[in-house]
């Protein structure tokens, strides 16, 4: 059979957790908690399922969950989404980005992006014939050059991909990239799909500045979410999409055939959940916490700090260390260091090596700590 | 924005299901039992949760799953599948189906399947840029012209989609077609989707034709199971994929980038309880009871029984009661008798309507007993 993605290969998680695991190494690799959700949270997915909610969930959701995100997304952002026509439960954030590109891009379309970018974005484009148009960002600010995307944009553009807080980076969409995004997209053609999925982990006090903010950028926007970052259980495999009606009604027409609907428990234990809007609000501080230890920790050592707004990872260059390839320095510090990293070369697709570094400091204290004693030795 | 799947509305189980529960019938369209799973899986993913499994699985899915399944098919199928390279699972039989067309299916690229139809397949097709080459088959048996599937057959063609046991005529594939559908791929570049979600549901001892049984078969097909169909819990969500490791690496390509994995703590649960085989060998004759029992019913009525050697469900035909058009008469038959069904018309492209319902009689006896009533007096 001849490939339709040729190009791939078993993904960096994947194998920096495989070689992790084989070496008994600390896995900051892949990004997951090494501590558990709420037992509360536990208890309402089996509540429900004794309750008898095994049977198919409606194709956009289980409506009461529909409406406690609406409630959420309005509480936080002012904008109001009805949960009949622009909300759509997913099997999880990399469902729902999958689908809104099926949606959308059409064969030629252009797609604008920027890298290092989340391995999942290109790939759906790809197979739907459209044309990655992407722009490298640089370290440590990994700034947007909007005169840059401005050069990209021609009119077979049809959506730019965002993702903030930004996996792999850590950095956040300021409110002055949202002015450049609205003066670019004006009275253009262009779709924004908006990966927030850390949308909760922003840092010292600033905000998330969600695309649900921005009326113009909003009614052209389809936005990602995730209840498996948000709630400790990636393995839940639960987000949700948000978008205008005019694009909810195509993002359904590829869910009701990609998966019909999604875990029905789930969906009731995480309605009644979100009704308790702490499980969220506390998120931002917890994970402030853990990114200040970790860096505290890591000061001592010869890594170099990048910043860190948001998202639960952090960052480093080693030039102080190595001038080794990324690739190599992260399976060599996985293998003799004990501890797990990604390389950021892997979220570039030409594999562009920055040396760069990303850790997951979505860990117990006790992990930052053990990680720490074992990095700064290097 | 220019719709990808122009044609696609509302589809015909959540409007019929949305039917029924305003008008408070018996709901025997959508396919799903009226009773629960059993307390025995539902407390295995309990214990699944609260022993910490709730991050990421693995993107081919839990091993001890993969095994469990493995040993499942050789046992029932004779059939050996690796669990490292031939085994995924994925969010339910319908994910599974949309993973495997995207994998093979390029522009241009024809694809034979046998109407009615399941209402995923073309969608995902065209969404490839595919073309469907479709055979409508003829109540009351439904029989395929394997000649007539010959001459659909020319360079072009890529793939042929099979489903047995059938939904929605209940019919399932003989070892003649077996036989007939070897001659036709021999020596050809054909590769096989083989939906078997109702491997289970084969009815007076007769045989599931499973494509892993034929070796000359197997080794071009994709065979998609659920465990939602099988364990009475369509609202879980999870199946899976056998395909041979050539095939299964391109299937993997797209889920990793579709989906990456599913949920954990139910793949933990399910592994366990597929280790008792009885939890599926006793399904055939549970099964078996409802059909007989809900035709001995039906036989009262002006009704007219179309066979059923598979699946759980039932069509009829009902010349003897009205002339209407199948999707008017299930309309009506809803509001006013108060039982819900499928015209079966919405399993044609075209809305062929050759006056046939299918109702779904995965209910309780006492559920059965009261649509029958009902039905009786039509
Ligand atoms: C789906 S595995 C990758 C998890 C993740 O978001 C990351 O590590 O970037
Ligand atoms: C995914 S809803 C449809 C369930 C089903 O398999 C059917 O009714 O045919």
């Amino acid at each position: 059979v001849i490939s339709k993605l040729p190009q791939t290969g078993t993904n960096i998680f994947t194998t920096m957790s495989a070689l992790a695991a084989e070496y008994g190494a600390i896995n900051l690799s892949q990004g997951f908690p090494d501590y558990d959700c709420a037992p509360q949270l536990i208890e309402l997915v089996n509540t429900a399922m004794k309750n008898g909610h095994n049977q198919y969930a409606p194709m956009a959701g289980v409506m009461a969950l529909r409406e406690q995100i609406a409630i959420k997304t309005e509480k936080l952002y002012g904008a109001r989404y009805n949960p009949d026509t622009e909300i759509t439960v997913t099997a999880g954030g990399t469902q729902a980005v999958f689908t809104a590109i099926s949606a959308v891009i059409h064969p030629n379309d252009e797609v604008i992006m920027f890298e290092p970018a989340y391995d999942c974005y290109a790939p759906a484009i790809k197979l739907m014939g459209g044309v990655v148009k992407s722009l490298e960002l640089e370290p440590p600010s990994y700034r947007i050059a909007w005169d840059m995307v401005k050069r990209l944009i021609n009119n077979k553009t049809k959506m730019i991909i965002l993702n903030s807080p930004h996996n792999p980076t850590a950095t956040i969409l300021s409110r002055e990239d949202i002015d450049e995004l609205s003066a670019l997209v004006k009275n253009q053609d262009i779709l924004i799909l908006s990966d927030e999925v850390y949308e909760h982990l922003v840092f010292d006090g600033q905000e998330h500045h969600s695309m649900a903010r921005y009326p113009e950028l909003q009614q052209r926007s389809m936005i990602v979410a995730s209840f498996g970052k948000t709630f400790h259980a990636t393995g839940w495999k639960m987000g949700y999409c948000l978008a205008p009606a005019y694009l909810m009604a195509e993002f359904r027409k590829i869910h009701q055939f990609l998966v019909f609907s999604v875990n029905t428990p789930l969906q009731y234990a995480i309605a009644e959940y979100l009704k308790d809007e702490n499980t969220y609000l506390d998120l931002p501080l917890l994970f402030q916490q853990k990114r200040d230890h970790f860096r505290k920790g890591l000061e001592q050592s010869r890594f170099q700090l990048l910043p860190c707004s948001g998202s639960y990872f952090q960052s480093v260059t080693y030039d102080a260390i190595t001038d080794e390839k990324d690739t190599d320095f992260a399976i060599r510090l996985t293998k003799e260091t004990g501890v797990a990293a990604i390389p950021v070369s892997a979220f570039y697709r030409k594999g562009t090596d920055r040396h760069v570094l990303r850790f997951c400091f979505a860990k117990r204290q006790e992990t930052l700590d053990k990680a720490v004693d074992k990095l700064v030795k290097v």
